[in-house]
């Protein structure tokens, strides 16, 4: 890897960059897992490079979902598992998730190396290799493991595919999402979409896991059914136009007063944070006052 | 490449996806260039995958500078060799431009290869294998031919690095950039931003150049002076978010009276289009009325 210096304005971004070109190395990132990153990059960017409040909400859910679920399955592509191995192995194991690689690109040589990165960052069974074509999609992209995403209740995907992730949630299975791009056919699809860098989103999740333990299965339940995705996709994109009109009025010279924040958007921001925090303490409907 | 029927909704971006991958088999791609690419992609969708009136008239505005130049170069990197090595060739011809090969992660192998490409494509004489460091920037970076980049007047980047860009505005070149991201440090910082696919903007340019060709050089100057890259960059971050406005509106099912225009946004257009004609006709100044 090239040497970063910790301290360089784009760090995070660098490194990721870095990590994904790991990836291809060690044969597990694909040419188009490449695109997809930079454009999961410009999205980041737009958004901020930071997890939003509705993304932070939709951990929450996604957590909740998780823990409710029968059969839950993580599902791991080539990005995902150059971005974030341990994570990934941490979260199934405190959710109680089975692994499945699942590839768009599939190849059995990267199926087979992406098990392997998995199990050196801790997994002891991962699924994959025995896929059969069980989706109703053209042969390669059909393959799941029968015990594993075909069974599954809950699935949570990161960096998916939008045909694949609409087959899913056709077949009545709950599809969480990571995507950076709200307006993604993932991310319109899925029924929590998490929009937020899976490197951010994935240790936020795994910090909740504790508080979510305490809960019973109908607070949690709660939690579920109060939750509008929709919500959260309108408030992703309504944070992006926000930061661009601050960078219009940044090439037309236009001064912001930002260091002192406008009473209005503090009180906005108070009642937004009130009604998130009401939701998450089973207020339920409360996102659609 | 994998066959794409002409018909598919998303064949341009496929296309483009396929022959940027084709420049990787051929060594003229990189990863960084994939990546780069991708957000190319994220941009381009945001956009709405066409040219913006602001980016036809910034293509214009190029065109008059080329060929008021006295040393113009046209920079050619991996991806831009990838995506349209002809209309590079053909474009230069016109405008009587020197095609440089200038690289962000430069290799000679991938010079050449691009030379090679280039050549290919039917071009005489191309530079780039003799650079020196002559820019301050770190050694492999700051590599430019003398008779080139390093002497010329005007340069036009498509999908430069912001650094660099930066660098040649400073040595007091006239720099036209092609960047999809009208926030980049590079659409920041050129004089002339063209916020659109390189290979939709090429062959509009190509296009311009026999109506330039019989204009006075007191003309194109009027043209050139007359512009301001601020509002064509507020102008493609405007479009950006009226296309997120209506996915918005999408997501919360919120109707559209899409199919009949509303009179107001016609007489906008109409005005808008007046503008840029006017200037284009020399009527000068206009566009900031």
């Amino acid at each position: 890897m090239t040497e970063i210096p910790k301290n360089h304005p784009r760090y995070e971004s660098l490194m990721t960059r870095e990590q994904i070109s790991a990836g291809v190395d060690k044969g597990m990132t694909s040419r188009q897992g490449l695109l997809a990153q930079g454009r999961g990059e410009a999205f980041d960017y737009l958004i901020g490079e930071k997890t939003i409040e509705s993304a932070e909400y939709a951990e929450a859910v996604a957590v909740a979902l998780l823990m409710l679920a029968k059969k839950p399955v993580i599902s791991v592509n080539g990005n995902a598992a150059a971005l974030a191995p341990n994570d990934l192995v941490t979260l199934a194991k405190l959710t109680g998730a089975v692994l499945e690689v699942n590839l768009f690109h599939r190849t059995e040589e990267r199926v087979k190396k992406i098990i392997e990165e998995l199990k050196a960052n801790g997994a002891d069974i991962v699924l994959g290799q025995n896929a059969e074509p069980l989706l109703p999609l053209e042969h390669e992209r059909a393959k799941v493991e029968r015990e594993g995403i075909y069974e599954a209740d809950v699935i949570f995907v990161p960096l998916e595919d939008g045909d694949r992730c609409k087959v899913l949630a056709d077949m009545n299975k709950l599809v969480i999402a990571v995507d950076l791009n709200p307006l993604s056919r993932t991310a319109q699809t899925a029924h929590v979409s998490i929009v937020d860098n899976l490197k951010r989103a994935l240790p936020k999740m795994i910090e909740m896991v504790p508080d979510f333990k305490n809960m019973t299965e109908e607070d949690l339940w709660e939690i579920v059914e109060s939750y509008d995705n929709k919500i959260v996709l309108v408030d992703a994109i309504e944070t992006i136009k926000e930061n661009l009109t601050k960078k219009q009025n940044e090439v037309l010279g236009i001064e912001e007063k930002d260091n002192t924040p406008d009473p209005e958007t503090v009180k906005k921001m108070k009642r937004k944070a009130e009604v998130a925090r009401r939701v998450m303490m089973r207020g339920s409907d409360l996102i659609m006052e």
